[in-house]
């Protein structure tokens, strides 16, 4: 199957365009780490740079089966640098830990780590502190863009009373080291709160927790159901019944439960509670059910506007009421939604598309204290360019390559990227992100 | 003197390059509509389309000299459509606006101006009202991208408290629907308060007021100071040594005062207050002086590193920290500081200075609150690509403009359209957005 990257592919290599783009700098793409079970975390060491909150975050990373080195050394090839810049109080703070970062980056392996810690710059810090905590985020994204060979760089920021060895922060970091991040770039993760603990499994964190998974039968939701299974959940998998040799096929795969049913009926919270209530309980619902109608506004109709509003949106909006009113909830829930770049930055043709992303990041962020009252967590995950059927039948693939042409990572992603990042959404790890979009884009060029 | 986007535009005039330029869909870009004294506010009437808030939003517009439609007549160029959602509570509450807008796009005249007016999506809404609300964004950074012929789109958010006839929502909706917005697009600005109110003499907005424009010798300093003094502003411009004559010049075209001085000395607080103060008190600070020392991270020096957060952003925090220590600052202080798109989003080769541009952004957040406490504000204007001598000097121009292609307008920006983005923050009418960075970047691809 031709996908939009495949096209790019083909036009670049026609010696005219190869030139014009080697004019431009355009992209020879690295092949990606991505994870594998049995696989050590990361290719090297990790060099931790820092303070004493350096000491402190580098505590519990030998239990990830990390080795931690606190200087470089000359020639050893390093799997990961985290800078931890927790104490930054004014911008002559930054200078330090930027150029060792720097002092260190030729010693990155291919398909290596950046992650700097720092804490999240809040309205009412003294205006100095403000500045040199928000300006880590213009020199991770900068670095982020500098990296070559499949290396990534990302930051943990850490809300109010949260502290560098809270699990949360070990968990989001693990997440960021490993080959489960491959596509997210240039992201800041925020742990707002002490809670979340290390998984009893590591390599199966989900193991005992009953998942739904809606628009299952293809494409990034059945990424998402296989990797759920992987990660030892019991998956249901949903989808309209016109997919439903698919989604028995994904079923089958993973030894799931296929639940064929239309999001948007009335009753459609029910019967999902009825079916995931199965198994006991509901641990983990990820809304990924979703369409496109594109059309330039100035040609768009109601039934377009109306549909992908009620599939993309709607629906959410209302099997979260549904299973917030529900007692087979269990203690921990989690949440997750797939938003799009699109709901970030807008696209053309997608006015009513962008309108419902933009609406799930909205929703994630008002409902996460409904969930926090109920233990749980609700997030989204923003993809960015993700090479799956739906790319591949765009009218003007060309074009929308040309648009995003220069992710960091040099590529798009694949839907396999996009699940990794639901599934540590949805784990005890990731317990102290709440009412957060997290972007998998390859840190792609958007604009907002 | 050739530009960047001369580089570009000779490159795609090239038979072989235009093809590539075709299959990619590359601009052709329209002339922009650009404010000159005198001329009218809108190049047609405004359509106002929404219930009871429209009424509201639209009864100051006919002081404005503009002329109100309630309904688009066929055939009648609009020239501009404003959108009042400010009652949306769920997702279904999206189409009726959007469709009308949708239908009355084709009315909209060459510069003509979309405008949404809509509610802040804040944490504490519930879910569905705050998936509407946050659905607003995603659909006008669409739309926005889907409009021709120099013509903008941009909202407004209404803040806690703030309603649709609040002065400072006048006063956004006067500058986003003028041609002095000509390079704002798909941005958002936030009122978050009911001050500010109508000036005196619209064409003369800041007649009697002092300001102070740093790194005034050439590029966007000195188009902000000659925009300042167009405004009725009396301007003191600063910049190094050096560029002493440059800036005498500038001061002699404008009327102005020079003063030579080193912003990184630390005495400069002091010398700036003893020369403004000359003038009685002193209403405008823009803090535009910076520089850039681009290298890769792995090859930074602390030299380079040093010299970029000294000058962008260690020596605006202590000119602040003098000013509002000082008994000369006027009733009402405006601070203007230059941000930039590197500062959101990172950009390869700039970790120093986006690290420097996302603190002027850290910076405004947290000043806003002691602005406000002496009566006034203080925002940052980020620019995106914006045509200067330092853009022509760019070592890999074309490079640069291949990452920034395509932004909606199709074309960079002058420093002209930053400086009336400051000149507006600047203003009274300005006085409900406190704390803000706004985009001036023609809705390019940044990413974040």
């Amino acid at each position: 199957m031709a996908t939009a990257q495949d096209s790019y592919l083909n036009l670049v290599s026609h010696p005219v365009a190869r030139e014009i783009a080697g004019r431009f700098g355009l992209p020879r793409p690295a092949v990606l780490r991505r994870y594998r079970p049995g696989e050590p975390l990361l290719p090297g060491p990790v060099l931790v740079l820092g303070g004493s909150g350096a000491d402190a975050l580098a505590g519990p990373l030998p239990d990830l089966g990390l080795q931690i080195r606190r200087q470089a050394a000359h020639g050893e090839r390093l799997g990961a640098i985290v800078a931890v810049l927790d104490e930054v109080a004014g911008p002559a703070d930054l200078a330090a830990s930027a150029l060792a970062v720097g002092a260190a980056l030729r010693e990155l392996a291919p398909g290596g780590r950046i992650v700097t810690v720092s804490r999240q710059a809040c309205e009412t810090l003294p205006p100095a502190a403000a500045a040199a905590r928000q300006g880590v985020e213009g020199l991770l994204r900068s670095l982020a863009r500098e990296l070559r060979g499949g290396a990534t760089g990302n930051g943990i920021l850490l809300g109010d009373g949260v502290d560098v060895d809270a699990p949360g922060v070990t968990g989001a970091l693990r997440f960021l080291l490993s080959a489960r991040s491959a596509y997210v770039d240039g992201q800041f993760l925020l742990v707002g709160s002490t809670d979340g603990q290390p998984a009893a499994e590591p390599e199966r964190p989900l193991a005992g927790h009953t998942a739904v998974v809606t628009g299952a039968a293809r494409g990034i939701g059945a990424a998402i159901a296989e990797v759920l299974r992987r990660d030892g959940a019991d998956v249901v998998v949903v989808d309209v019944p016109a997919a439903g040799e698919q989604l028995a096929a994904v079923a089958n795969r993973i030894g799931g439960t296929a639940l064929q049913l239309d999001i948007t009926r009335p009753d459609a919270g029910a019967r999902i509670i009825e079916q995931a209530g199965r198994h006991g309980r509901i641990d983990i619902v990820v809304h990924n059910a979703g369409i496109t109608r594109d059309k330039l506004l100035a040609n768009m109709d109601a039934e377009r506007w109306d549909a992908v509003l009620e599939v993309n949106l709607a629906a959410p909006l209302r099997l979260n009421e549904a299973l917030l009113a529900s007692n087979l909830l269990g203690p921990a829930p989690r949440i997750v939604c797939l938003a799009s770049t699109s709901g970030i930055a807008g696209n053309r043709g997608q006015t009513n598309y962008a309108a419902s992303k933009a609406g799930i990041i909205g929703m994630v962020r008002s409902s996460a204290p409904l969930l926090a009252a109920r233990g749980g967590t609700i997030n989204a995950v923003a993809p960015g360019f993700i090479e799956t059927e739906m790319t591949a039948r765009m009218p003007a693939a060309a074009r929308q390559v040309a648009r995003r042409l220069l992710p960091s990572l040099q590529q798009g992603g694949l839907p396999r990227d996009v699940a990794e990042a639901v599934a540590f959404l949805s784990g005890g790890a990731a317990a102290g992100i709440n009412g957060q979009t997290l972007r998998v884009c390859g840190q792609s060029l958007v604009g907002a």
